[in-house]
């Protein structure tokens, strides 16, 4: 049963943070499509994706995960993908739910089809896409102590110390998604983040057609911040910093709003005027766990993205200043 | 909705025998309980046992895939079952079913349960459950050109040339899977193969509490002869032969009923004539498929078990003669 006055969403991003969009956007809409990236080339993915030629389906299977149905069948099929061997063997570190996802994949030819299986098996309360129907790799140009460097691959530019000065995808016009170009189309609202910037967020933006739907979508639009610049990419840069980065990568962006745990913005003055100058409105609220670590609180998010959606944040931004 | 009538089966076997049964009986049961042989060492279920030390799962998944819901749900998840990955890397012919198999082992330590999930998402139609709760390895004196040999090992057994004088599990005096004991006890019919003769079905006779309750069952034990003897281990057998291996391995096992196709028997009158010894019934009847492959047609099969059941073949064995 829908709730009254779900919201349509679509999610964009990848990894983690996608995930704790989705597990926050579960509890308020049962009208949700995650748009995922598909760059990865670590871990089980990226042997995956060297051995059986398909796209990386690591964070599409996170996805799905978060979305499971709040029962004894979807938890136990969740914990099932989820489920990583742990061997001296060839089965070392691969999720269960990659070679589940791969093997729908092999069997109907279709990357959506297969994946909506997978959310079918979970009772998904939504629907999770990739953001390309072919794999793809980041390259990315970072300022380091010796210079400008070129890196490709997601999980070398994730970790290579510098500053990301450009970031590329090959192939740099990938095909997008269709159903993913149509979700964004007829979506209410967009959330784009929390997550790696520049490997899981921004990657969206370089795709030609899901960039054009962005842009062109009479939905809203979400900026949600990460709490914690821990990951190597984004060392050194501000919340406000994440901002600007994404205004360069899409200077005609309309951004609606943006969410931010006060905790994790240094300056809350010039993210406002930041925020302000882009036209959105600032929720800064408490969206983080109460124990201390760097994650999201399903409910508080839920509640934060309920209030922006409604409205309801009109004057939080002069109030936090 | 249980046909009117529905027998409550046991089916013992292994691989693609009892697969067969199986793919029979679910046509005229939905009663149907499997028991599964736990001593394959070859192929993805081989390694799968030496890299995480787990049951064997690979007839298992082939006993679950052949009870599958025949709907569409049901089919897929059995395709996916069933499907085998093909690669030069380390997944190369591992079956999906099995990793999901020992995913659901590992994630809820109880191999009966485990079980019973991947039955509810097949939506199978009975339960399938391993003969033993630990994994086993058959033994086997063969007598070959250059004498009696031992060989360990069920893939090893089954191809090594000469003809086996005896048979043993390691460990000897395995525990049974209790539940498959209860069903035992509270069956209505008891079908022993068609399978490997020597590795996949007299090893039930082995596990003490299991041929202990095949004796004393108040069930009525029907016995289903194989097709062609194309396998190295019963190279040189005929149908009478499988029959007095059998009486050798339980010589205090009562039979019921036997069902053999016409030309899968050497010599009719032989094979009638231990049949009656034996106090059972005969059923001579077509129950292979029509297309030359040595491989039983499910619905004569079903039909020739229902007749098995229903006490209607009296009269065949002397008309057969």
């Amino acid at each position: 049963m829908r709730p009254p006055g779900s919201p349509v969403v679509v999610a964009l991003g990848g990894g983690h943070g996608l995930a704790a969009s989705l597990s926050a956007l579960r509890l308020m809409s049962d009208r949700i499509t995650a748009i995922v990236t598909v760059a990865d080339d670590g871990g089980s993915s990226g042997r995956l994706r060297d051995e059986l030629d398909v796209l990386p389906p690591g964070d599409l299977r996170m996805a799905l995960a978060a979305l499971c149905d709040d029962s004894d069948w979807g938890r136990t099929w969740r914990d099932v993908l989820q489920h990583r061997f742990t061997s001296s063997g060839d089965l070392d570190q691969h999720a269960v739910g990659n070679l589940l996802i791969v093997t729908l994949w092999e069997l109907l030819d279709d990357p959506v089809a297969g994946l909506d299986w997978v959310g079918r098996l979970l009772n998904a309360r939504g629907r999770v896409l990739p953001m390309s129907s072919v794999p793809l790799r980041i390259e990315a140009d970072i300022q380091t102590e010796s210079g400008l460097r070129t890196i490709q691959g997601q999980s070398k530019v994730g970790s290579h110390p510098g500053r990301i000065e450009k970031l590329r995808l090959i192939p740099d016009d990938p095909p997008a998604c269709h159903e993913a170009v149509e979700a964004i189309h007829t979506a209410e609202w967009v959330v784009l983040g929390p997550g790696s910037w520049f490997s899981s967020v921004l990657p969206h933006l370089l795709v030609p057609e899901i960039s054009d739907a962005l842009h062109r979508t009479r939905a809203r639009r979400c900026v949600t911040l990460n709490l914690e610049s821990d990951d190597i990419e984004s060392e050194g840069l501000t919340a406000t910093d994440h901002l600007q980065v994404l205004r360069n990568h899409a200077p005609d962006l309309r951004i609606d709003a943006v969410v931010a745990d006060p905790t994790s913005v240094e300056d809350v003055s010039t993210l406002a005027d930041v925020t302000a100058e882009l036209g959105a409105k600032l929720l800064l609220r408490q969206v983080r766990r109460g124990d201390g670590t760097p994650r999201h609180d399903p409910l508080r998010l839920a509640a934060a993205y309920r209030d922006v959606f409604e409205g309801v944040i009109a004057d939080v931004p002069d109030r936090a200043r």
